[in-house]
């Protein structure tokens, strides 16, 4: 094939701007006329060599321009000669398109693009917002109450659609979800991230059917309102040979995934889970592959890592948040000072049964973390690993139905965070106590939370100037009863004697 | 009066060894008649002048003589003329005696002493054993529950004599109480340890009627088994002056305070509650106190500090064992580690239900953290401060009647502490575990705690070559259900699924 045959495609209309959230395709033939909501998907689609292996061998990119802005977005080969670019256009107006490559027939293909108004109910893309807490790209607060689904996608049809249709039912609204599949859940999985040859993994391609089908289940999770926290790396795929792959397969692999999912607006970048885990691995080939990352995603997408042990150092610059596994919720106020970050404790062990120690929380144990992240001005992580007996329904946090007692009191625990409008910090005091702050009005609302302490009463004190009303509020009954009247300073008030309750304070 | 008066007073009988424990005097006309049970109290009591500040100005000791040996116990003055020399013979056999003082009268005085075997039930005075654990002078282990009565003392005589009873009925062996009052107990005491003259105390002398009390209620512990953690300063005593007393005031009360009681069996020295607190205080004097204890108590009573934040440094060679404020139970390991001593969780937050941070824990709190610090190989102590509405008979861990739930569920632990004959060493293992260690036949007992965590079942790594007898306990209901068969080697245990749950393994 040369240029002219690809040109003619153009012509033909089979390469142009093609929109729509569910996949939908709106082929133009004019791609002048091309128009595309704000924080969609704009897909530029390229007939080009099939020939040998263009994963490897064949590079595309496309330069979208308004004005003095150039974007650059990769592309990638997508199987049968196809090559796509996609982008999420981010600044209403016109823009340019041109395709880049060494392969004349899929260099200098040009087009333009109307990027109108986003539609209802698309906020785009999740970022860092006041230092500490995360918004969308449109202005409306993001606090994440996220779930854990590692390898949901490679699990039967029928249990990722229950997947989805209890997600749907509950009140998470992240999902951390890995890309490479886990030795441990779901069996043998019927499609790899590479193709299976002759019973091996060939890492020089990738299956592009599986990631159709993950891209998919990122868009699914998006109708729901859910961010997909994908994690790239893990160490639980030793059988496969995922924790010893070249480090340029890493790399590809790493420029494969964020050209083909970048587009997607509820995508996070989880560069590992357990990161410390791979143990062959070195601290510069993770800082490279952040950089990778954050030089690819046009997006901007957010970026960390999970540990199992040591840290990453999550002050270095290409990370936007820490992620990490850890209770000590206590030390939330040195990290943030540490980082300038939002700190997520992604794992916090699970509500569970399982005889692993991290998989055998009560509901009320994962539910007091939950407030303990909270009030320390963090978030929280949750997961379940209820193994049922003779069923296979179970989460195991790797997707399923939610059979846990903490669900229903992490989303009234998500409700009341959502009522500050600006998230929480921690302040400073006897108990853990937390205020809105940050932007808006702080102070407007002041919770306290009791834990394992029972005080018969408690002198609260409340700012100066301020008058409050107040409520009791029991995390575990999930009820919010007010106090009659209002509460200035120094304010005594007779709490019920048991653990684990909680107080707000709203400003009157 | 000159020597001769003081010769008479011999002669007439004023002059000897008084034993007994309750009190009870044995006069002896001749001396060496005299005979005293080990680990009990030998007396010499000397007439001598009473003009001037004899507290200050007098100083006298006697020295214990058996073959090669020689005891040095510094005595003190006991008010009206009289000067006492107390020791705690430790070494039967036949001693001798004599009196060392550059008072004339009180110089020079001799006589003998039969030191006969104790009296049953007289294991004689606690110290460290196996490095970890403690044990009386006889050879019997001495495992320690204590609990915390600071200013008992001070209280009414009805609260004291309901404090005793209450704790005759308790299941615990040690009680931390304050020579000096506290603020905020008691309100203002009856008496002080030093004489209160024209509102002020006079520090240049001490108030024997206080001390006399003061060993009477050590004695009335003793009576009951119960250890008295004897502390020395506290920062609770500002409007006295007890915070800034002299350096020199520091140290002969100190001395005063060692020569009174350290012939009594049953005290522990604890220099301090909360020692940082007492702010203009520096290391060194700290240090030198240690010192000063280490020369004047010749039984060698146990020696420790505690603390409010920053930690003394418990491997300095006068310190016997750890006195933590503190919860970190996790870290036990890493400081027997450090320290190679005893780690005793002194003080872990009250069973309470108080406004304070420190006061309100729940029975059960207070139970698990006992759980805890027994399952990493330390010992905890016990307080409760239940305010009960128009009454001030609640201990307010100064005394009084135990009204919370955990004392019971403390002795219950104690119970099987006891069982494992030799005290327990932590394991490495995935949950809190223990086995009986250090001495005897380690791994006889393993005791597993699995705190928050309610595993299903869980798969016990037993010892290899060892056959075991399993029992559920339920630290709350305090029941041990034994399991039918014996187990060895990797054993899966069906267990309650409720979280808070132990596991005890028995060698057959």
């Amino acid at each position: 094939m040369n240029r002219r045959d690809a040109l003619k495609l153009v012509a033909a209309g089979a390469v142009g701007v093609v929109s729509g959230e569910a996949g939908a395709a709106v082929v133009n033939t004019d791609p002048r006329k091309a128009s595309m909501a704000k924080w969609s998907v704009a897909e530029i689609q390229l007939q080009g060599p099939a020939e040998g292996n263009p994963f490897v061998d064949v590079q595309v990119a496309a330069e979208f321009t308004k004005g003095a802005r150039v974007v650059r977005v990769d592309g990638f080969y997508d199987g049968d000669g196809v090559y796509r670019v996609k982008w999420m256009p981010d600044e209403e107006g016109q823009w340019q398109w041109c395709t880049k490559s060494s392969t004349k027939v899929l260099d200098g293909v040009k087009g333009w693009l109307l990027c109108t108004p986003p539609e209802k109910g698309n906020h785009g893309p999740v970022g860092v917002r006041d230092t500490f807490h995360f918004g969308y790209a449109d202005g409306k607060r993001f606090f994440p109450f996220g779930t854990t689904c590692y390898a949901w996608v490679f699990e039967s049809e029928r249990l990722q659609e229950m997947t989805l249709a209890n997600l749907a039912k509950s009140g998470f609204n992240k999902v951390r979800m890995c890309v490479l599949p886990k030795t441990f859940a779901a069996g043998e999985p019927e499609r790899h991230p590479f193709p299976m040859v002759g019973g091996k993994l060939d890492f020089t391609r990738f299956d592009v059917e599986f990631f159709r089908h993950f891209e998919t289940r990122i868009r699914n999770l998006g109708e729901l309102g859910i961010e997909a926290d994908v994690i790239l790396f893990h160490p639980y795929g030793k059988p496969w040979g995922y924790d010893q792959m070249p480090k340029e397969v890493n790399e590809r692999y790493v420029r494969y995934v964020v050209a083909r999912l970048g587009s997607l607006r509820n995508v996070w970048w989880s560069l590992a889970n357990e990161y410390d885990l791979l143990k062959t691995w070195t601290m510069p080939e993770w800082d490279h592959l952040f950089r990778v990352i954050e030089e690819a995603d046009v997006a901007g997408h957010l970026r960390s890592v999970h540990h199992s042990g040591p840290m990453y150092d999550y002050a270095k610059p290409w990370v936007t948040h820490a992620s990490l596994q850890t209770a000590e919720f206590d030390k939330t106020a040195e990290w943030k000072k540490a980082w300038g970050k939002p700190v997520v404790f992604d794992e916090v062990q699970y509500e569970g049964n399982i005889w692993r120690r991290w998989g055998n929380l009560t509901g009320e144990e994962l539910t007091r973390r939950f407030w303990l992240a909270v009030t320390a001005g963090a978030y929280c992580t949750h997961g379940e690993v209820i193994a049922v007996k003779d069923s296979k329904d179970g989460m195991s946090a790797d997707g399923g139905v939610l059979l846990g007692e903490s669900p229903q009191r992490i989303a009234f625990l998500r409700k009341l965070v959502e009522e500050t409008n600006v998230g929480l910090q921690q302040m400073e005091g006897a108990y853990y106590r937390a205020a809105n702050g940050n932007a808006g009005n702080p102070g407007e609302v002041i919770l306290y939370y009791f834990d394992y302490h029972r005080p018969a009463n408690y002198p609260f004190p409340l700012p100066d100037g301020g008058t409050y009303k107040a409520e009791l509020i029991d995390p575990w009954a999930m009820t919010v009863t007010a106090l009659p009247g209002t509460f200035t300073g120094k304010s005594d008030i007779t709490l019920s004697g048991r653990p684990y309750q909680a107080v707000r304070f709203r400003r009157v």
